[in-house]
């Protein structure tokens, strides 16, 4: 957890409030500096939880103060009580620092489908308050965690006018990972200035690369969040995108994203392998995209993965299920980092299963597929199915 | 196994050719009596193997007079060499036999990827010959096994004027099954008289509630293939739908199909339970299909599955994850058997976990789900996801 550095105009706390976790801490502020701009991007799944639709909601007004995060509850398929809980958290909140409510964004994440209670947080807010500070992102990435086994941070520095610009990161997830706007909860903070809707549009093209392609299982949570602050307490303003100022804070920003999407599958429940599903050659990016999340979804390949058996008929069987019109198979090859295992439709002639089960024998490794039909290409970062990760979920509410 | 009646016309004999497998029946050869006519439906995988390329072509010109039916080897992503043996096995046959080449269909399942042997064929077919019997159906429903537990069989008689008309079929199929168009090896037998065409019709209705609407793990396999003798032995007439010969013949068919699809879920690699997914109130069944599959492809959905925990949010997460336009989450329940679970956008009043988990512990129950958005439905049939589904198959080659 070394080299994350603090943000300034960005402060932090964490509590133990018992949410739903005994002796840990369960509930993080962050309190931005007025002034400071903010971008969000939200689940696209039609069952959002209902802090989605609250701080969707508050965002739309004015800038927000304070993000208030749970861990252990989704407060999601929750209905007309969810939401009303949501609310009184922000009420609590705006009660005990006199900023507006819609100046609150909240966020949760846990189980799915148990009311939320709002006790824990009104016991919990005053010391909240008390213990803020730019130092605390670490002990907040652990309060944050589920069933994340380890705290998720990432951080970019870079220097302008001798001015030092920070961009820091946190993020949890672990299953139900599929992003399809941004994952689970992500918060990144940098102290350049940068106007809202700008902010919005660099968050939005760091997502894609980063927390849009991944996936664990498939499965899209209810809550997922991604959020990007800018304090503006460095007075850098990055803005402008074709400043060096500008360039720099986007590729940090891209930077931290990508870091901390990694950081989740490497992380993934039970996931002992990182692969990277690369297609090229595709007609446009989106099939691209179909066959790597095809590849990426198949528990056949899945488990090849976790067995470290080079059983690429798997990859094939896939491949050719992923609904691409008019493949010609004969031009579809198939490598395992830069060993060629399939080429004019079948074995190639070259591989051997040695050599596969070589490349399989990694931590990390690239399956990268060449379709033959055109020049888009996408990538996707997915993990194997292990025996945990089946356990994990057997077993999560228990 | 027992009510397994013999379909006359048709012969059935199972050898040990040692393909793959040592001291089992592994190899199986259905000969049909001349006049048969033969329906077929494959695999829409674009990688599909060998024997199916070589089948579907014989098909298009006489009806063919013997199935050549092998396990532990698919012959699939093994190119022109692939190609070249699955013929060099019919051309063994035909040499045996005196019948044309193009009168005997291939079929393989098994390991992807490895070249397949004809010496085993050679040395066989003399002995599948001498021991043809139409009573040999169990076992060669014991000989096209693979990872299935059980050999799978399925029996209707009825009668028309006093003769009996017998349909039996036998499948194999345990993992990679999600069919698209048919599923792993089916194979059922009439000794009704039905000409070819109407025969395919019949053929493809009865497939796609129970073959086309069964999964287990989303993985459609490159070697499916489901197919339709009728030998015409008893002179019975079906072809015409409005007799009663007819409808009994196709409800015959339905039913047999329906009891193998059934089977291969029952049996599903490490499956515990055997669930359905029913989807109504949708605007289209396309609709209703998608749902019902993202519910049943879930990796969250079927791990609680495995658990007995009515851990409903998994279910209500991917329902709104599952690309439905305008849902209208307010509109949306769900019910374990009889008991509601989600209503108005929420958990229902009345439910309570205790009774969620009775439902759960049974061995097969059925998740319904109302769209709230029009009259269309659809079913599939699932199960769950266990520590042995990731053991059969991480295992597999080894």
């Amino acid at each position: 957890m070394a080299d994350i550095a603090p943000v300034s105009g960005v402060r932090l706390a964490a509590a133990a409030a018992g949410i739903r976790y005994q002796d840990r801490d369960d509930l993080v502020l962050m309190e931005l500096a007025e002034g400071s701009s903010v971008a969000a991007v939200f689940t696209r799944n039609a069952f959002c939880a209902a802090p989605v639709l609250v701080a969707r909601k508050h965002l739309q007004k004015i800038a927000p103060r304070y993000l208030l995060i749970n861990a252990g509850n989704a407060n999601a398929g929750t209905g007309e009580a969810g939401l009303g809980a949501s609310f009184e958290t922000c009420r609590l909140l705006a009660a005990a620092t006199g900023v507006a409510m819609n100046q609150i964004l909240p966020f949760s994440t846990g189980v799915i489908g148990e009311d939320l209670p709002t006790e824990p947080f009104a016991r919990a807010i005053p010391g909240l308050l008390t213990n803020l500070d730019e130092d605390n992102w670490p002990a907040a990435a652990r309060a944050i965690m589920t069933t994340d086994t380890v705290p998720k941070l990432a951080c970019r520095q870079f220097e302008v006018d001798g001015m030092m610009v920070t961009v820091t990161g946190m993020c949890k997830g672990s299953g139900m990972i599929r992003p399809d706007m941004a994952t689970m909860l992500a918060y990144v903070a940098s102290d350049a200035r940068c106007e809202g809707e700008t902010l919005q549009q660099i968050l939005q093209q760091a997502v894609e690369p980063s927390f849009n392609s991944i996936t664990v299982d498939g499965d899209t949570s209810t809550n997922d969040a991604c959020v990007l602050l800018a304090s503006g307490a460095t007075g850098v303003d990055v803005s402008d995108a074709r400043t060096e100022a500008g360039r720099l804070f986007r590729q940090a920003v891209d930077d931290v994203c990508m870091d901390l999407a990694r950081a989740i599958i490497a992380d993934a429940e039970g996931a002992t392998k990182l692969v990277e599903i690369l297609v090229e050659e595709a007609e446009t990016r989106s099939q691209a995209r179909k066959v790597a999340y095809t590849v990426a979804h198949s528990p056949l390949v899945k488990t090849a993965l976790f067995a470290s058996d080079p059983n690429w008929g798997r990859i094939l069987a896939a491949v050719g299920r992923a609904g691409v019109e008019e493949l010609d198979i004969s031009k579809v090859r198939i490598w395992l980092d830069d060993l060629c295992i399939v080429s004019q439709g079948g074995r190639d002639a070259a591989y051997t299963e040695a050599r596969g089960q070589e490349v399989m024998e990694q931590d990390a490794f690239v399956i990268r597929i060449a379709l033959g039909k055109g020049a888009e290409s996408a990538s996707v970062l997915t993990c194997d199915l292990s025996f945990d990760y089946v356990k994990i979920n057997a077993e999560y509410r228990t």
